[in-house]
């Protein structure tokens, strides 16, 4: 029987980032990491394994950081953990002894209930490099492509596939925006007008009842009568939770269905650590629990779990999850963090709202500026920051993250207005009108 | 005479924004601003005239924001301040009655103690139309041009006439790197390699002791010696604040000959206040007299004197000046906030220092990928950030501005550690190694 001080379940961003965490913070310790796959993709990059990067082999997270860690590798699947003998068994028949145990067993596709979903031709994203090897020339290959599912994953695919100007694309989205989970909608309109620039054909409020076809896919079938012609569907509609290792072992589920975790990601057992898609998540304000599955938030919560393994020492500060993530549509950099006006209206929350517009160079006359947009969500009474959107250059991929710590650090909006921040002509707006500074002042001229 | 509820000196950022601000605070009073010339010009856009705009007239603020809040321009320059009256006299003999009065004149080049400083074809860096149109064919027209002060305006001067690729650029400097009072050595190095690509002659620890030439100048003597052949020198050697209305009205000055301001920009006389950089300005941490002149500090100065004229509502949060700026180099871009590892030292801070190595893409395969190399200085007992240097592509513009709200909120390295970001393949790092985050882990390992 194989004996590690440490046990890491899962080869993804949290498995791995859980690992060698783990390792830094108990370098006496021996740590392994076990895996199903020999080769790991990078799952952020996946829409772009067919232009982009143009293979599946330019997208495989090296595996450098373990090796350089002294973490062993174990390609095998974990299918059972036995908590009294604190042993994890694999398919091949080995088991592995732990002290103390990192699950990141991560996340698989959810398959909405359509019938027809196990026909040839449709495809789930799925973080296998077997499984994307096939998948990228039978997409490459087809002519009608369906895309069921318009969040962040079924935007970046349409994205992508468009730019090889062969195939007839159309994202079908049961919302009535594309990102309207974690947009306003006049943002999501946005995109959606970058992806119909690019010939993507966008059907909103509708949804797929059926997907035809003999043994291979030849049409989808929507819920105004419609048929759609296709050769290849694409289902992103979401993933569930990888929790059956850890039921099996008696351990608690949350209401979520992820595996319940403490403030610093121990399970029910305290010698077992859950962290990434297969944890529960909950919301930062709310504390209501919200299925955000997201590499950053997985990777956050593994170099929590990887600390805490032997005494709790890094004592979270970034409580529950912001939800936050950018996206890339066209030209168009998108970021989210935590609430939208609309998410916000719903929960009932009483807010004010700022926006701005500006560009992302001054003066705006020099080469390669881009317009920004941005909407920031206040509570009314307590004044701190609840949640903001941004619109526009590549800048705006971390100016979703100043505004995300902004709503970790709980700024108000007295704070934003007079924050110092860095200007310059090439690289931000002027600093008589930086966004984020006067959407907190167009806020808080509300609140007089 | 005129009269105003409020009054403001000075037509560069701090006068426009303290103006709109005052007026957005005070719906019901009038607003007047008083400067001398006719047209403003954008100050970081300065350095762009002569190739990336092309012209002085693509460099011009608008007075839009001015003319849609009401407030009045008043073309003329103020020379002095009548406190007991309540007045300002211009040089047309006018007179502005106020009830409030916020000081915004700004600074003046400094022109070093350098013998034959006053010939012609030597230009200083004014914020004045007129002198800049004049300026602009000159230094195109000249052959061999030396810039003595290699700071970012020095910087960025040469890095703009070198896209011209017709003049024989040398930049003079005493230090013993360019940029070397806002990042440390090895960061200074990326932007002198990124200047001698261009062709730039780069002469650190230099010191030039005299202007040759007669009417004209012809060349500069350095201090080893050597000369260099010169048809157009340009003083960036720093700038010295306009105090002279205010001293010649008895406010007091600070310990750095700047007009003394409490925390909301309030001077010694309770009706005045001063921002930009003709106030005091005190560091962030020491709270030390510096004399940082940047137009980022310069407007969230305005901005909170514009809000407490009649009351002091906008407390500050954000004390003293964090020095917060970016520059770019040639495809390079640079940003620091607050202290250096070597200033921090020099200072005896008991630190720790994080760095980290990425790219702002990932897979770093995607086209238009680049290094981003990060530096953050943490207390070691106290564990708070101290300060921060980027350098990267586009995106770490904004990226210093993440580290700027962290040391503002006095962030921690834990909290750092485990801050959650949004990532994006095509817009920042993966999450996995991205820069902020491990730079923290890098210090933290070092605590342990």
């Amino acid at each position: 029987m194989k004996d590690f001080n440490i046990v890491v379940i899962g080869g993804g961003p949290a498995g791995v980032i859980g690992a060698i965490t783990a390792k830094k913070a108990n370098k006496d310790k021996s740590v392994c990491l076990i895996r199903k796959d020999a080769i790991s993709v990078i799952p952020c990059g996946i829409p772009y394994i067919f232009n982009s990067l143009n293979s599946v082999e330019e997208n495989i997270m090296p595996d450098g950081g373990l090796d350089a860690n002294g973490i062993e590798k174990i390609i095998a699947e974990a299918t059972s953990i036995d908590r009294n003998e604190k042993t994890v068994s694999t398919a091949t028949g080995e088991k592995i002894r732990y002290e103390k145990l990192i699950i990141a067993a991560g996340s698989d596709p959810f398959v909405p209930p359509i019938p027809g979903a196990d026909k040839g031709n449709v495809f789930t994203i799925q973080k296998n490099f077997e499984y994307l090897k096939s998948m990228r020339p039978a997409l490459i290959d087809s002519k009608d492509i369906v895309i069921i599912g318009g969040g962040f994953i079924g935007v970046e695919f349409a994205e992508e596939l468009a730019k090889l100007k062969k195939h007839n694309i159309t994202i079908v989205e049961m919302l009535p925006n594309l990102l309207g989970t974690a947009f306003d909608s006049d943002f999501c309109t946005l995109a959606e007008d970058k992806l119909k620039e690019m010939g993507v054909n966008i059907s909103t409020g509708s949804k797929v009842t059926e997907i035809l076809g003999d043994s291979k896919v030849t049409a989808v079938k929507l819920d105004n009568g419609k048929e759609l012609r296709s050769d290849a569907v694409i289902l992103s509609a979401g993933s569930k939770a990888n929790t059956k290792l850890a039921e099996d072992a008696g351990l608690e589920l949350g209401r979520s269905k992820g595996i319940w975790v403490d403030e610093h990601l121990q399970t029910s057992d305290p010698d077992i650590f859950a962290a990434g898609d297969c944890a529960e998540k909950r919301c930062f304000f709310t504390r209501k629990h919200i299925p955000v599955m997201l590499a950053s938030t997985a990777t956050a919560e593994a170099r929590i779990a990887g600390s805490n393994l032997y005494k709790l020492q890094v004592i979270r500060e970034n409580k529950g999850t912001i939800a936050i993530f950018s996206t890339w549509v066209n030209g168009l950099a998108m970021g989210s963090a935590s609430m939208t006006e609309s998410s916000a209206r719903k929960q009932n929350f009483d807010i004010v709202v700022g926006n701005s517009n500006a560009v992302d160079h001054h003066p705006g006359k020099l080469p390669g500026t881009s317009k920004v947009k941005i909407r920031l969500v206040f509570s009314k009474y307590s004044g701190i920051l609840l949640g903001g959107q941004v619109a526009g250059g590549v800048s705006a991929g971390e100016m979703i993250n100043i505004i995300g710590l902004a709503i970790q650090k709980r700024v108000s909006f007295a704070e934003l207005e007079t924050l110092q921040m860095a200007t310059q002509p090439w690289l931000t707006a002027a600093p008589t009108i930086y966004p984020i500074v006067t959407a907190a002042q167009d806020a808080s001229s509300k609140m007089r």
